[in-house]
């Protein structure tokens, strides 16, 4: 399991690239949290943070990496990878064990968006990756909010897959024994949605009670 | 959102040290997947990997970062990072939206497993890590088979623990605006299982059919 961990290549048959492309936005937009990857004096750094896709571009809240930031004018070179667990897989052999799980990486210098209007827009971006359809009726950022939090872009250029699915790869010598395999699927789950507040004596918005996410079925 | 930036200092109350090392130990058994962060060539990589915890030592399928231990005799340097989400935080502002999770982040050099017994037992611990009572039934690794994997070993010596945790957090200004907040609560759930090949004709083991893990209610 785990991303190539050598620098993506471009791939010889570009009807396979926009494929994976296409796989790699689904996995982007079903995802909630991101794992940052990012080195300060020769330390590797993850930090779990939210992000949100929009087009070819990611945005990614900035305070954790605010700090390393500021030393590095040009950006951040960070690794953002994403991953969703999909189930368990019990094979017959204890080595044969693994998960399914879709994964992707994206390489990248991380540069800290300054422009009000593309700020502006990415924090609309990253509200509506948390649930959709919420931007229109939360309160809109004020400059002086705008100004306290950092956000970074990273573009979608160098970006790889990974994914296991199916069921266990048992050898061919193994599938005989009398041992159960097979998958045990996961998914995310969401709960009765708990008002704050006042605001249990407000209408529940459909975007909460419906609770959805792009893959969700 | 995202553990200390910088690496984690002895706290001064042993008490509140002792609850922050179970807080973060249950982090460690509940979730499945962490995510690995290392530094290549200056390049930081983040990859998702299997890893099991055995009293004060984390074990992580080894494969993926095989590549770079091989240039480090004294162990890889990595941080390795394992988030769980809990919940979506929908404030009345949009600045203020959030997301409840709880994030444990390892520094350390991870090291080559080599002796047999212990690497024997930290396949053990990685199979458990997936379905607890697995081991019990599936086929033992042969000798081959451990010398084809990697395992690597990382003390948690250098740990953080990061949590949010409850409601939305608007400012006092906002609270009166008619703007539904409140909290979605998210967990993971288990699917029915699906037996692989021949093993649809064996009976379905507890430790699948009930399938859990720790923290999960």
């Amino acid at each position: 399991m785990g991303p190539a961990s050598e620098r993506t290549r471009v791939r010889r048959h570009p009807e396979r690239a926009d494929y994976d492309r296409q796989a790699a936005l689904a996995v982007l937009d079903e995802a909630l949290v991101c794992h940052l990857g990012l080195v300060d004096g020769g330390v590797p750094y993850v930090i779990p943070t939210m992000y949100a896709r929009q087009g070819d571009v990611l945005y990614v809240h900035g305070s954790p990496a605010s700090r390393m930031l500021r030393t590095a004018a040009s950006g951040l070179e960070v690794c953002l990878t994403v991953t969703l667990v999909d189930g368990l897989v019990l094979a017959r052999a204890a080595f044969s064990h693994s998960t399914n799980y879709r994964a992707v990486g994206v390489l990248g210098r991380a540069v800290e968006v300054t422009d009000p209007e593309e700020k502006m827009a990415a924090f609309e971006a990253l509200v509506e990756h948390v649930c959709r359809g919420r931007w229109a009726d939360a309160r809109r950022p004020e400059p002086k909010e705008l100004n306290a939090t950092k956000v970074l872009r990273l573009d979608l250029t160098e970006m790889s897959t990974k994914v296991r699915a199916g069921g266990p790869r048992d050898q061919e010598a193994d599938l005989g024994l009398p041992v159960w395999a097979g998958v045990i699927p996961l998914r995310v789950l969401r709960g009765a949605a708990i008002p704050d507040g006042a605001a249990a004596d407000l209408t529940t918005p459909a975007y909460v009670f419906e609770y959805s996410r792009p893959g969700w079925s």
